[in-house]
């Protein structure tokens, strides 16, 4: 038997036992063993749980019970997760998390720590949710120099670009009504500024290169600049816009970055509507592959942790390997990026715009009071430098493909 | 160091050798160890080739030298990859294989034998080629009861469909296309007929079950009577024609089947396209996640090949858990299934048509001399009854979703 604690009975936490409770049979059949769950650490009480008995509030009882041997970090944040993530891996006790953010910043210390103490530091569903796509990095493409990862990664902000298409609705409009539905957070910054994908495509980069790409070196772009009639020209152009996550090997260097990107209709990641998620992987042998999913909710989060669980019960004493060292990988400035662009800018720009922009693809979608267009492929910096010779635009959105 | 030997070098086997050598550097790391091509084995020669000096012709001078821990079964076929398989195994040499058909039909037996024998048998590259189904399905998804699994699991049928779909052409024409490319062989009939798709989700059913799914007992039916035709009313009720392997759950019982189906465009199968292959699953508590790539091709199949390699060599002497036990699943008869059907008759029939299927939603296509339409949702018996009873029909086609 395999004694589980979990931290924090909120949504993932309380997911993760009713995951356990629903599925017992069949996971306790593909764990070997049955798991238990011993303890559920929280501040609050839950009178009248059927769990009630197991809370605690003392993170020290869980530590110092030998029995305990697996522990699920669903308590999101940096602190206090990380001092216990910690003080658990050294006792070794393996930690379960779901946790981007702590992941994201010490990703390659834990994961350390658990080698260390021969136990394991897990985190399947810091990523994509219920998506299997950490596990499919670490286990299956063993066989492949991986050289992108593009990924759809938030659920929030792809639920409202995909309402902002169908409806032809504005941003602020969505939002709201996402807002309304639980879709949304009160304060949405995160989401819709990219800040999440970024923890996540840091996240997956991290293990790509086997090295740390550091988050906060990632250029992260949002979609609140997105407009109605951004989808007006996209539809036009038989694209779609997405909020990518992305990072790839180039010719001049590895780069990683998250914003809004206008995507072909014969892309993979183009049918991804509403609050899936996706990941597109391209290994040097295998090509394409892509992972599909529910990217959030607390079922599918929780099922992902408990694989994780599962997972650690088939490896007792021993560290699954995972590679993901604490250098750091360097990026290239987004700057030196290569890409075409889609632009708007005002009508009586249009010859400006033609003469900065050496050879440009006119994009007519009946908007009579401006002027749309993709340019060449060109840097970043060159196109901005471009842009600001003539004014700036209305908006200009990244093309991928 | 791990002593592999390869058993067939031809396209798949060839290509293990491939991988192995191109991607040393990555792949060693992930083994942990050193993986190195101790023996090929041929009938043929292979004079001026690189690996000439391993070339062997004798299955024994492998089995014997205990140096080899893990043999690659790239042989295909029943006889001799099932002998060898099993001496191999007999002898505690991992075997890891692309080999759908003896997986199909020998699955839980050489399952059992690794388990008997400390080693594995590993079949990623059996299923989707180089997408990673396999493994999610044994590894990722154990906190999931599994109930339904859709595949497009025959990059052949799927260019052919594809091709018919864009270029208005018909069967014939696009088959004899695909076999001067090479996309289809000059026997077509594993392909067409659906038999290669119906091992694969035997494959896949077996190991959503845990039991033996047997394929002969699969309903099978190939693409040989889909016309032009099919695609123009397709197109009209913005749908595409997929050969879909799948097997589900319902309340009636368990089915499995290959087929035709018409899917709506915003199933995520409808983007499939080419040789793509992508398999759909769905679990009670992560709904759906699908995984998508190269279904075959030299390359994605042997990457699959060695990420199984390097999994046997992360393992020494430990059997990976894999459940697939000998129990025969008991498979619903398809005629008590339930679905709704797209229907073509011929013009003067319409009224007998509207009298058999009490409720229908006619398609108007343009096609002047037939009559379409959509039944209501009805078993299979029922539909074939009804059909009988105005005389048959120019051709129907599943619908699902």
């Amino acid at each position: 038997m395999i004694q589980v604690a979990v931290l924090g009975y909120g949504t993932v936490g309380s997911g993760v036992v009713e995951v356990i409770e629903t599925n017992k049979a069949v996971i306790n059949k593909k764990a070997g063993t049955e798991l238990n769950i011993k303890y559920i650490l929280d501040l609050r009480d839950f009178p009248g749980d059927p769990y009630e008995d197991k809370v605690v509030h003392d993170f020290n009882m869980i530590l110092e019970d030998p029995e305990v041997t697996v522990i699920c970090e669903t308590m999101g944040g940096i602190d206090p997760a990380y001092t216990f993530s910690k003080k658990a891996l050294l006792a070794g006790k393996s930690v379960c998390t779901s946790n981007k953010e702590l992941v994201a910043n010490h990703g390659s210390e834990l994961i350390q720590l658990a080698k260390e103490n021969h136990c394991n530091y897990l985190f399947e569903a810091s990523v994509g949710g219920g998506i299997p796509i950490i596990r499919p990095l670490n286990y299956s493409l063993t066989a492949e120099k991986l050289d992108a990862i593009t990924g759809i990664l938030n659920g929030t902000t792809n639920y409202i670009l995909t309402k902002m298409e169908e409806d032809g609705a504005d941003f602020a409009d969505v939002l709201k009504e996402a807002q309304e539905k639980g879709y949304a957070e009160r304060k949405p910054e995160a989401d819709v500024e990219g800040y999440d994908a970024c923890r996540k495509i840091a996240i997956l980069s991290s293990l790509m290169k086997g090295k740390t790409v550091n988050y906060e070196k990632i250029y992260t772009e949002g979609i609140t600049k997105i407009t109605s009639a951004d989808f007006i020209y996209a539809k036009k152009m038989k694209r779609s816009v997405k909020l990518l996550a992305m990072s790839k090997g180039t010719e001049d260097g590895f780069f990683a970055m998250v914003a809004p990107f206008m995507i072909p209709e014969e892309h993979p990641l183009f049918n991804v509507k509403g609050v899936f998620n996706a990941v597109y992987v391209h290994g040097n042998m295998l090509g394409d592959s892509m992972y599909y999913g529910r990217g959030a909710g607390k079922l599918p989060t929780a099922s992902a942790v408990v694989s994780d669980i599962v997972d650690c019960a088939r490896h007792p004493g021993k560290t699954i390997m995972c590679f993901w060292d604490a250098e750091q990988v360097e990026l290239m400035d987004i700057a030196d990026t290569k890409r075409r662009f889609f632009v708007r800018v005002k009508a009586e720009k249009k010859e400006e715009a033609a003469a900065a922009f050496s050879s440009i693809e006119e994009v007519n979608a009946g908007l009579t009071e401006e002027f749309a267009f993709v340019t060449d492929v060109m840097t970043e910096k060159e196109f901005d430098e471009k842009i600001a010779s003539i004014g700036g635009s209305i908006n200009r959105i990244r093309l991928e493909n």
